[in-house]
């Protein structure tokens, strides 16, 4: 089988967004790069900062509505279709909800050969990185740094934050079928 | 019929997004923004400025190779999917091949209701505001402004050069069925 | 006398920095851009979101602060100091204060000749744009178009809510001496 | 005596924006951010991309011209001016001259109080940062990586390739004095 989907999962400010650059670079075929924070930008007013959608605490809490529920399981069933029409896709997520997260996923993707990454990087590590990116909006990375991966089950975990986003890239490359 | 997906086509500084962002603030119902633009950000190094992917002059033109072509029907096949998910989308695009590119976007939104939107734009204010952006390369407003409205049937054109953003809107949203 | 800084202030959306750029583009002397946007940008988390500092309200009333007063002027001192050792600054602000802003920003540039741009934008329009830049919090353009200009002198006026930037741009540049 | 100006010198993706960033958030005082990179977005486009100003190739070297030369020297003056107006500040720049570019800023902060800091990353290292940065141009890392500590003096240097940037940042804040 080759691989069809890849499934980047880890807390915010945990380096997913580098490790898919690299792997877009070192993998030998086009792989397309979505993710949920492109999702976030590409809704409207109404589902942003609401209780409906999606919402962003002052101590960094992420609360997250029906509303939001509702699209974004239609942007999953769109993304399994770019897949089952030929495009490679690495898609990369944070899974709020842990097991129940990948569940959902694991629904739309049915029948896909989807790779499963979990991007590890200690709270302490991903909370300086954090402030090193210098966003208004602090707190997010410590408190998902466990959660995200909570009875979630991978074909590879990598820990980000002590090995380079290189490094990584090419890790998840070697478990990459039929490239 | 209720409006299933809203498509603008205009050339490049023809005011498109700023017309997405009013629409998503004005319609009663969650439209999500779609754009060619996310798209050709999606894509790996080896399909940006290459021969087989998309290739921007230094005088602004544009030039899109086979292996761009099949990533982005797998992407429009996507899109089509996530509408008949559910999902309300507005889908900005800049159809370089004019009638031939409307074709394209049909026969993948068959069965669908689309509202066709022509977002046009004299080609001396575009290039103006394409000065006004500040982005290195300029040169990609003026040859556009013409052809990518060339053969293309629409529900409705609006003039973006002397016409507000939300003034826009507001006559697209007058389109848009059952809201 | 020779224009050694030209002073644009307007509300926020106004659309200040699209002029700014045009005129970058069409000024035959190499003109620098500085703005208060960047200056808010180079705080520390202590000044910005703060008392001391300047902070954003949920309805797009802007306060400002004594620690961020006392930075300003020193800021606002430099740029003075770049002029005098021979850069063309265009420099573009937000006059919260009307008059006594002016005051204060002639008193650090005592000395230079300056020409004082008004940029004059209808608040309804002001706001419309506002909408379309699509950023999360609205709600300043409209207030701020009046009060900035409360009591400022300026050298021309422009109203860039009926006048593309780069028309804006080219009437500023014939007010600029020796170019 | 009390530090004034921390510089910051290091190559291209070495890290220096986060070690800024976490510099800001963990020194007492307020201090402000200022970069080279500000300064370069500051430029007309007659000083970007040509011979007189600074210009970037397709692999990655950066050659600047006396037009750009011109206005930086009058960019750092006004800086040097901040601070002896009061301002506190942290400034990164790209030795690309190595101790030649050193003694040019040393004469123009003659008089202040200054921490001069190394930031060093190995040329790999920082080349898989580039990477994984996922801008189109690439190649500046590397060969930035040795030159432009070249004959360069420091009061402490830290190596970010191998340490956090609020690791690094922690480090410089022992060397700031009166804090």
């Amino acid at each position: 089988m080759t691989t069809q989907v890849i499934v980047l999962n880890g807390g915010s400010s945990s380096g997913k967004t580098g490790i898919v650059h690299c792997l877009q670079a070192i993998l030998p075929q086009p792989w397309i790069s979505l993710s949920v924070d492109d999702f976030v930008d590409a809704l409207p007013p109404s589902l942003a900062d609401s209780d409906s959608g999606i919402a962003f605490g002052q101590q960094g809490e992420v609360s997250v509505g029906e509303g939001f529920r509702a699209v974004e399981a239609a942007w999953m069933a769109g993304i399994a279709a770019m897949v089952r029409a030929g495009a490679r896709v690495i898609l990369d997520d944070v899974f709020l909800g842990g097991a129940a997260s990948q569940q959902r996923m694991q629904a739309q993707l049915e029948g896909l050969e989807v790779l499963w990454v979990g991007v590890r990087c200690d709270a302490g590590i991903a909370a300086g990185r954090e402030l090193a990116r210098g966003d208004r909006v602090v707190g997010m990375a410590a408190p998902q740094a466990e959660t995200v991966h909570k009875g979630v089950a991978y074909d590879v975990e990598i820990d980000s934050g002590h090995a380079e986003s290189l490094d990584c890239a090419r890790t998840i490359a070697t478990y990459v079928k039929d490239n």
